[in-house]
């Protein structure tokens, strides 16, 4: 009998096609290829299949419990694990794609010199046609950052850093486990005594039941007020209301958020129009990057060989963990 | 006889202060030092003296024929190589203090990040309340760069751009001469040759009648449709007309200047709001950083002491060439 695979993706080039085929064809599958626009066929296709590469829970939700591996071409797999009832069946195992931290970094490092740089107050001058020059700047050599999260996103964005003479790099994990590309990495739970000495703060945290609101109303009034607030990871992570009065009150100097909650941010939100912020629309891992792309297909092709020959699977993740 | 000091700089710390003191003392100068509000305290003073620190042509115009060294606390000394009549003494030194390029590069990196991942584009539909995400991004990552200019601009640029995976990185300098930063330098006779390869220019010229109108109609011309100028080095290098004309018909895919001709740029220039463009009223070299003022006052001491000691100066300019 042979194994079937269904793959539902807009992103793909038909070098990318010719990929999944070969390694379809190497690990004994014979791969089927459907486009966004091409949901009821892909949901036809997919009641013979064992592996299903895509980033849908509506598709997902049709699958039959024969399917046994979901492979989700996004990073951030929250809306997977905190809806059991998506998989018929509850052993499939879920891999995610930790392929944005390069284009998400290359963000990070953008908004932060933004925020250092003063660009939310040139960019009224200059709308506005107005000369003035004098406001004082910062930046990021010598400078020392916080990164909560130290995983895909993290490293690229302290790596990046280090490369601009960043002065010092902390970085914070559930585990605190050491990694070179931060200075030192100290548990979350050290957060409380880490943010009174924050100046630059990153997060890049995936959404769990831990780390939501884990940037409150108590821990916002411990950063300095000469300190910014950068977010890339989920909007859940920070509570928005004590944000945004922190913001226009001036206890906090800026802020950019490409997450918020909830997405879309409701037009008359007040977070929109909060003083020294850098809003953009959930951009900042898009996948118009052609590095991106590459290496989606690459990791699931690698993947595909790792679940054929009965290793496990690289990009695993936990469900009940949620990330 | 004392050999006497002038400084009249507004930036200076306590630190700096003592700074130059030591190294006055060490070398058997007196030094004086005044702000920017003591102009008519500092001309009185400056009759006496053999060396003037500072960035100001008013004041300068006052020295005596006795003046010996100029240190200007800025890079650019166009003003003053284009008016011989600055100087009472024909053969008085003039070092110029090329320290903006930290600073300056991390505006590059900013504004080259802010272009590929359409930011002008971005913050209008932020600044609507508007959620459209699906704009096409490219990254600094396995990109090309092209760099007019290989100094002290130019080479900061040039290491932060390979930090980030810069692919290619071609210099282009009036001799060619090669550096470690570039993986090519050519000379900049090969300009025409380059353009049509060229995706991402950044421009860091000093002001030089060889640099005048540099990028003009033609060459504009020869840039690919999806290619970005950014300028950092003085807006006499672009024709501006030709620039906005390709900007507004889609030949030019988007520029960021942070310097322009004439600055201030008059109120109703069309500069200001010409398609894809980032304007920044000269910032991008801001003395308000701490390193560049530390860095600016620690190579002044150490060229009061190669003076002292009858060394050549590191800062030399050459008056006739402009830089």
């Amino acid at each position: 009998m042979s194994r079937h695979l269904c793959v539902y993706l807009e992103f793909l080039t038909e070098a990318h096609k010719e990929q999944i085929r070969q390694a379809a064809t190497d690990t004994g599958f014979v791969p089927h290829i459907f486009t966004l626009d091409q949901f009821e066929e892909a949901k036809a296709c997919l009641q013979d299949c064992e592996v299903l590469y895509a980033h849908s829970p509506e598709l997902l939700r049709t699958a039959p419990a024969s399917l046994k591996w979901y492979c989700c071409s996004f990073a951030g797999v929250d809306p997977y694990c905190k809806d059991p009832t998506l998989f018929a069946n509850p052993d499939c195992l879920m891999t995610n794609s930790n392929v944005y931290g390069v284009t998400i970094a290359e963000h990070v490092v953008m908004v932060t010199l933004m925020l250092l740089r003063r660009m939310p107050e040139y960019i009224e001058i200059v709308r506005n046609h107005g000369w003035s020059n004098q406001l004082a700047v910062r930046s990021i050599r010598d400078n020392e950052f916080t990164i909560l999260g130290t995983g895909n996103i993290g490293v690229n964005v302290a790596e990046r850093l280090r490369g601009m003479g960043a002065a010092r790099i902390l970085g914070l994990s559930r585990s605190g486990k050491p990694h070179p590309a931060f200075d030192q990495v100290r548990p979350i739970s050290d957060l409380d005594t880490v943010l009174p000495q924050t100046r630059i703060l990153i997060m890049g945290l995936p959404s769990t039941p831990e780390t939501f609101h884990i940037l409150n109303r108590e821990r916002i009034a411990l950063l300095p007020a000469d300190a910014y607030v950068i977010n890339v990871g989920r909007g859940t992570a920070i509570e928005q209301k004590p944000l945004i009065e922190a913001l226009n009150s001036g206890k906090l100097a800026g802020a950019a958020l490409d997450v918020m909650d909830p997405e879309p941010l409701p037009k008359d939100d007040p977070l929109w129009d909060a003083r020294n912020i850098i809003l953009t629309p959930h951009v900042s891992g898009n996948m118009t990057l052609g590095y991106t792309c590459d290496k989606n297909v690459e990791l699931f092709c690698a993947d595909l060989r790792n679940y054929a020959a009965g290793r496990p699977l690289a990009g695993l993740v936990d469900r009940s963990r949620g990330y």
